[in-house]
């Protein structure tokens, strides 16, 4: 049985200029189910870099909110380009099962193939180890930590608005909001 | 009749360091009602400055949401320290009516007094232009182009979750924790 009142954080980057941003914004929104904003958090992390897996950790193991906190959600396995997130690190840093969302069928073979491209190759691994990307509903997720079952009962609890769940719709409204002046909305 | 879709904006600022910082992050939020969020905006002001009428009226009219808005709400009647808000002119060059939210009574004589001191002594007129402040329930209003009723009724329909309406709630969270990396809440 999941509470209606779950705590949770979702987190979503910023949009940024490949060729001149080297540190952006990345936003933790932090909610109770799908309706109640806690708090906001946020870190920033290198484009393209190393640094996001221990940037989350800090920011959610920081953070006030953390011992209420049941579950992480991030949109997408990377943030700022190819810094790509060691998920069971975060998961096990943190002590929280991890759900990626991911809004289109990702094409796996694609992205190794740019990672080899730019010298990236070791972050393959990290993918791998992301787990196989499941469809529920219309959107597809990553598990770590937490099995199907589990994962869709938070779903439908923090799914309010749209398909995606709210505190990453929250995350990416800000994010945008804040870098570009008004955003541009998705989900 | 207020509708409970009514879309509002929400403005506060961020914390500041005014030794330090020139210009600083205002956050506007955009909901329907006190509950589903469309969108965020955001610009930069001059810390005690004279550029934020300018600058809400360029954030709010280039908007998309702006043919949609109904009613504009500040947490205050400034932003970014003694950078004061010409509510009439806010009001004008936007077509919406504008709800000054104050969460204690204000000291409007130590106000004009420090106005006096810094040089700023031509906002005074600025304050005295915004009108009366009124209390309704727990909170204090100053209103431009709306009576008394009305804001009455908007507030009920915006004021879902706290005593403050919640965009000026979600914007002050978000304009914190975009700053400190955390947001301390308040309302």
């Amino acid at each position: 049985m999941v509470k209606k009142e779950i705590r949770v954080v979702g987190i979503d980057d910023s949009p940024f200029n490949k060729f001149k941003d080297k540190n952006i914004l990345v936003v933790g929104v932090v909610m109770r189910g799908g309706s109640w904003v806690d708090g906001i958090l946020s870190t920033k992390v290198g484009v393209d870099g190393d640094d996001a897996t221990k940037k989350l950790i800090g920011m959610i193991n920081k953070c006030k909110f953390k011992p209420q906190l049941q579950c992480i959600f991030l949109d997408g396995i990377a943030v700022a380009g190819f810094n790509v997130v060691d998920v069971q690190e975060l998961s096990k840093k943190t002590k929280l099962p991890v759900i990626i969302i991911i809004r289109k069928w990702p094409n796996i073979e694609n992205i190794k193939k740019t990672l080899v491209k730019i010298n990236k190759k070791q972050k393959i691994k990290l993918i791998e180890k992301a787990g196989n990307v499941i469809q529920i509903d219309d959107i597809f997720v990553q598990l770590t930590g937490i099995d199907l079952e589990e994962a869709r009962k938070i779903l439908k609890v923090v799914c309010t608005r749209s398909l995606i769940p709210e505190p990453i719709r929250l995350a990416h409204l800000i994010a945008q909001g804040v870098v570009f002046g008004e955003s541009k909305g998705r989900a």
